[in-house]
């Protein structure tokens, strides 16, 4: 049997605290068998009457009480000068001292992400951290990042994300190397602006754990095309948001649609069983648990809209990484990458 | 009644040639009432059978044969050198001697750019030409630009995007003075790269002939927040493939899920009335007739693969247009852009 894995749980963070996180911990416990427990953080008088029910649980969570916890609506510098002592710095915080092997949190992205730069570093090499989405696809689940860790980003921080999220992917879904692609606005080698025409240079030259596909276009993600669609920040949280606010469009069209003739509404109700959930499935936001990906240890970030049976899938995402290489191979990678941009450019080695 | 309107057609340009431009001129034709006549570029031999079978169209047309065309995967620089005396390089020179108020064209989006660009050039104070998508949502048609005329924008190309959304979206849909919007990571002054910050404080502080509603997300988009959704070419080409891919992938999976039963399966017959053609017109790449803003002249661009009912579409925008004020609002609001440019800074006035 494997070792105990510890969880480090922000008990206070999301929409609705304690009353979805502890069911969503009971969930997720269930799910993944014995081995695994989960210090919890946060108000004790609210985390002790929910875990009242759930006795099975009990005896997995030791409550680490705070009262301080960041609103959600915090601004991350806010929340970097005063969130010490709160239950998602202190979260963050077991990761760091190794009582845990990674945090989870549902609070706000900004507050969290700070926060963990602040307690955990970026990883020895990491220029930028990102955030990814798992994007439902043809091909199963596509990884796409960043998706807003960052407003610009220069060659080297595509490769970079293209490392992590290829760790990544590779870590929660298996299967052989992860196929990577490179977003821009054609397929031919010389679209695009210098940064992403340097980043695709970079990734041809290089061998990583990873196999580059070369340049995807956006009709590319729902395709599934290959595993990890990297692009920059900007670009990246644009497109999520897009394609969320056309799934929603979609869903309340369609049901317009079904319910404007009689016929229809029959249709539409002996179609239900069929419907029902389908914009869960499709909705690229709606899949749980996203790393914040760059540092020294693992960090997830659940919806904070998330209910019990969601927070349980980003409490399992934690522990699939934390079980995983993924950061092994992230810092492999990168001291590769590091020692490719070390090397004089032919230009450099002609003059010498 | 209004002076008739020559309309300059290239009608080798697409996937189908005169089979479709003939056809589709009968329905806009139809459509459009008297008042409306065509010069036909191409293929005698070509158009001529087509045209025998739209009795009432004929008295509209005069033929102007050509039999070099440019094909649908030529490069735009070799359409630029090798283009003279194609059938687009013929239908645009119409609009450029006044023969014709604007032109249309289902062929090859780079090509046709190149080509117009080197016989229109660009307007008067214009520093970059733009594509725009009308994109369905909530609220009606949304007019999305920069979709891939250029790979990077600087503060003021976004204004002059601006400036020739909201001109064009206007044009073609009337209503009061159109809303604006400029895409972002969030609606917050201080969010976003510097130049969507700088293009926010020049559409903040100067009075256009719209409104600007300031920084809008990827899912007001879909929402219908504003009339016009400004963004760089590199963002907007991918977020549009995006969403193509998005409504296609839901396309096929509800399919299949109306599929997944027998009972389903009986629903979806029941709802197939309800369901039909809600791709298209929920695909942000559906809507037909997109003009490329920024030359001295209207050039509309056709979908190649458009059947006959939407190349029709195209033609009616291009009309459409060429009834409206749109060039000239575009040159009145850039001159005020350019005078406001011109001014010192206030940093720059205080040094005085």
């Amino acid at each position: 049997m494997s070792p105990t894995l510890t969880l480090s749980i922000d008990a206070m963070g999301g929409d609705h605290g304690p009353s979805v996180v502890i069911p969503g911990l009971a969930l997720a416990a269930a799910e993944m068998g014995p081995g695994v427990r989960f210090l919890v953080h946060g108000d004790e008088a609210k985390i002790a009457p929910e875990l009242a029910r759930h006795t099975a649980l009990k005896a997995l969570v030791e409550i680490r009480h705070t009262e301080k916890f960041v609103a959600m609506d915090e601004k991350p510098a806010q929340a970097m000068r005063r969130g010490k002592g709160s239950s998602v710095w202190n979260a963050v915080e077991a990761v760091k001292t190794g009582e845990a092997v990674a945090a989870v949190s549902a609070g706000n992205t900004g507050a969290l992400m700070a926060i963990s730069m602040l307690i955990l570093r970026l990883a020895a090499d990491i220029n930028r951290p990102a955030l990814t989405a798992s994007w439902p696809t043809a091909g199963g689940i596509t990884t796409v990042l960043d998706v807003g860790a960052n407003v610009e980003s220069d060659a080297e921080q595509l490769v970079e994300f293209a490392i992590m999220g290829a760790a990544f992917h590779h870590a929660l879904h298996g299967g052989g190397r992860p196929t990577v692609g490179l977003l821009n606005v054609g397929s031919e080698e010389q679209k695009g602006h210098e940064e992403v025409r340097e980043a695709h240079a970079l990734l041809r030259a290089t061998d990583f754990e990873f196999d580059y596909h070369g340049f995807v276009e956006g009709d590319d993600i729902a395709k599934g095309t290959v595993n990890v669609v990297v692009t920059d920040g900007f670009t990246g949280n644009i497109l999520l948001k897009t394609a969320e606010g056309v799934v929603r469009f979609i869903a309340n069209e369609l049901r317009g649609a079904l319910k404007s003739s009689p016929l229809n509404m029959m249709g539409a109700l002996l179609a239900t069983s069929g419907l029902k959930s389908l914009r869960t499935k499709l909705d690229p936001g709606a899949v749980n648990g996203a790393p914040l990906l760059g540092l020294n240890g693992i960090v997830i970030k659940s919806h904070g809209s998330a209910d019990a049976k969601s927070y349980a899938a980003a409490v399992v995402v934690a522990a699939d990484l934390a079980r995983s290489d993924f950061l092994a191979q992230i810092d492999r990678s990168v001291k590769r990458l590091t020692a490719v941009l070390a090397q004089p450019t032919p230009a450099q080695a002609e003059s010498v």
